[in-house]
């Protein structure tokens, strides 16, 4: 199941043509081998073998997924040779940072909330605040969508969308843990579809609905359960996580984004900060709390311990020290993400990797041969506003 | 599986752009809440919780379905309020009907051919009579489809058709049951996919294909085995039918649905009728004589007691008893609908839903903020098409 | 799984718009039905019935996998009526073929490198040959692709490098080998990736990618661990296949399919021979050495025994004479191929079926009812270029 939800995380981004989804495509490549081998060398080293298992593909996909999303923050203005240094760079922090949270600190993170949505988002938010454009705006007419285009990204929403309670409970253990990720996932995004939808209507002036919201603040609410969906977060809890993150997104597109751009000189060409770096803090935070209220009551005495693992040099935690530790796992995940992305964005900074001028971003003529015929009149359409501004 | 299925139940109306694709993952995230909750209180209800399986939301998406099924009818003219307070009723009526049908008709309806497609069909169609616009033809040059957008709902055909044997044998009994239902539906549309493309090519008359059959009643064939696909119907038997509904749903596009909107003064946008209805009903009556000829000869006479569920106070019964009661269950479905369709429709004629006027249905710019450049030039062709008329 | 997988392949070649994926469409629904009958005769025939289950399902869909691979091939050039022409021919030869590898020769083959894919390529090459049209050149500006059709094909693209673990995997034995399959299967693809878009820059003489090898030349790893994927092939073997694939694959397209077009006036319009041919060939040679170097050091006595059914009249084999029988098979494959490529390529060239006119090549609009606004000026641009070129 996860093989083709992440095979969309790539479409989900296409707005920009055939950039969008061929480098999608090399850095996944390029991340899931690379991942592989570190992950390997992590977990699963052995006698001088990387012992390999679908398990291991599984998670590989996982650290790829965080680098879409930093890819998100970054598209349009980077070269594939910087996106393959990203790629490279991320997932080596990405493997240590998920070492610590789940082999040292052992939270519980199986959504990914903290591990790859919260570390992805302000990685790619650090990078790409580190190779800021003062001049972007001459390629700005070329950053908005046009009808196909929002429909193809719609397709994408709509895999994900479907495939993320199999995402969310894809590593879980099997049984009732992997049923109660499913469903509480599926509660949060059908909640936060209503909100975001709702709210969209009412911040437009004419309550007109805006098709950016639909496609992104949609999915939050699956992030935002990525912590707590395998923990006895009860439907109605799913529901309000959904319900908040609906708002919190839809706000953020609506005012944080273009705060972000002109004060901190962030900018997020997909909003990546609303759609994963803020549900993924507020995943991880409940995740923390929904830990920290888990009782024997609710789980059995049994349950408890067997769910959180409370054995070896565990057995004398109990839940709101877990909660401590799964708090801890979020601040890490948020220094290693700031420190990270400097370093990465430092180094991408270096003149010399073919970056794009900015009046050519979010231009995919400079990287791919395009078809002959129409291709600046009609055909591809963020050429044809910019054309006529030329002469 | 079946959530990739429904999710293109969507996808597969997007010939209307942001609205078909937006409004309907909206109601089905609405309709899936809701549906979850009316369901729960009809067959799970217990001590005052409401117990959530993965078979819950699968039957959650069921009743969407049939949300969606009624969709394709009033597609285009009405908004999304409306919408929201149709799916409301459907999923309560829809709720009602599975719970007479299913539990003391005790009939069988693993593909949902009467409490899905027929029900769906019926309701959407007495909502879109009660609703008749007798100035729709102010509207009609948007309502045609263009190049791409073809494609793009010929995605959702594929879609659909390829999870059509999951959805049918989703909620049929594990082992022999579920296995016969997926390969009945197979055979079952592959014939159905002969005999349409071969009807649209002999009523043109110059033998040319039409898109909307080959994206439409080649789906034909999965809804009229629907309930029938668990039974022994046999490979030849689902090929007979496939074949049949091929026929008839072409022919139903070809001249019925003009028949329809001229003289009975129904608007079925998406030929719902064609697709849902007529194959619905034949699925019905299929079911029924299955149902009526089952023998423990084909079956095995614990098998036979097994499958139908011949115990309790259906010890007295036989297969004819059963079929009898299939059929019951056919006329119970079209009287929820015909009624529940007409008590909606009255409130949905209600002036207060900001009901888009004639002259703007099937438009995106009403309910949507549209992307700026080109848009009623080239990449909005259904404002392209008006455009040129106005001046 | 593989449903899916097969339903891509489909719209995978939709850049000729509604033929592509219209009589895919057909031809798959006619062949499934045909390769259930064939292969339920040479396979599963009992007492006068044969007995079908889900197995036959997927056998019967890796047939029509094959047909699809020679569609490619003809695409654009061939009626529907010459289409299905094929595929009743084409899938009585792969049952033949299969029959003999399989049954009599004992070879494996899970993901069918030489059953389906140099079996497919060679016989759609050579009806494409026999079919040969000295005058294609006049549709020529027709076949190239526009800037959203290719986006269309990318999600072909995507679909099936996801789904291909699963189709190599999905008729191996359950358990380790069919883990292995889909573990080499997906190192296959990651390293055939890189290297496609790495050759793809380097040939181009401004260093461009060019979105017709990122389409198919990424492909052509998982064609070509068919074979070998349940084998002890091992992630490095696996890498060093991708590798070796993306590299002739891109070459392919680059010098190969023009030398084919102009000197052996083989016209291939999707470039089967690049992403089915070669690596299928490949594959086959991959999987009997491999075969060949089968010791009991690697599978265990008794696993090898029991892998490659070292039992009945095999008793006495051993590996190397496990691959001799590997090759063996390829070169019958090929040779049903072509024969049975000129014979059917002869009676398709019959003059009574309805094939296009030179001149009317990849135009939709010769066999679909087309939507009537803008059709010729805008929304269908293939026309656009040649209505200008004409007065």
């Amino acid at each position: 199941m996860i093989f083709v939800g992440f095979g969309f995380l790539m479409t989900f981004l296409q707005r920009y043509g055939y950039s969008s989804v061929g480098f999608n495509f090399l850095l996944a490549a390029f991340g899931i081998q690379w991942a592989l081998l570190m992950q390997g060398w992590f977990h699963s080293y052995k006698e001088g073998y990387i012992r390999l298992g679908v398990e291991n593909l599984i998670n590989a996909d996982f650290c790829v997924g965080s680098v879409c999303v930093a890819f998100g923050a970054v598209l349009g203005k980077v070269s594939p040779v910087q996106l393959l240094i990203m790629t490279l760079f991320q997932v080596t922090l990405f493997s240590v940072n998920e070492f610590i949270l789940l082999s040292l600190l052992e939270v519980k993170d199986a959504g990914g909330s903290m591990t790859i949505h919260t570390f992805g988002a302000y990685f790619g938010l650090t990078v790409t605040w580190i190779l800021y454009r003062p001049s972007l705006h001459q390629s700005k007419e070329r950053q908005s969508s046009v009808y196909h285009s929002d429909l193809f990204a719609m397709i994408g929403t709509l895999f994900l969308w479907m495939y993320w309670p199999s995402f969310n409970s894809a590593v879980s253990k099997h049984g009732d843990a992997q049923h109660r990720a499913a469903i509480n996932t599926y509660c949060s995004l059908a909640a936060c579809v209503l909100t975001s939808v709702a709210l969209s209507s009412a911040l437009h002036k004419k309550g007109k609905l805006d098709m950016v919201h639909i496609q992104n603040a949609t999915l939050a609410g699956g992030v935002a359960v990525g912590t707590a969906a395998e923990m006895m977060l009860m439907p109605y809890g799913s529901l309000i996580v959904g319900f908040i993150c609906g708002i919190v997104s839809t706000l953020g597109f609506v005012y944080l984004t273009p705060f972000l751009e002109s004060q901190l000189r962030i900018q997020d060409t997909c909003g990546i900060h609303n759609l994963h770096g803020l549900p993924g803090i507020i995943g991880a935070i409940v995740g923390a709390v929904t830990a920290s209220c888990a009782s024997a009551k609710v789980y059995g005495i049994k349950g408890l311990a067997n769910f959180f693992g409370f054995d070896g040099f565990k057995t004398s935690w109990d839940s709101s020290m877990q909660g401590k530790f799964q708090a801890a796992g979020l601040f890490v995940s948020l220094a290693i993400a700031l420190v990270g992305g400097i370093i990465v964005g430092v180094i991408l900074k270096l003149p010399f990797w073919g970056q794009p001028a900015d009046e050519n971003c979010f231009e995919d003529s400079v990287y791919w041969e395009m078809p002959e015929e129409l291709k600046s009149t009609v055909l591809h359409p963020e050429d044809s506003t910019l054309k006529p501004a030329e002469p």
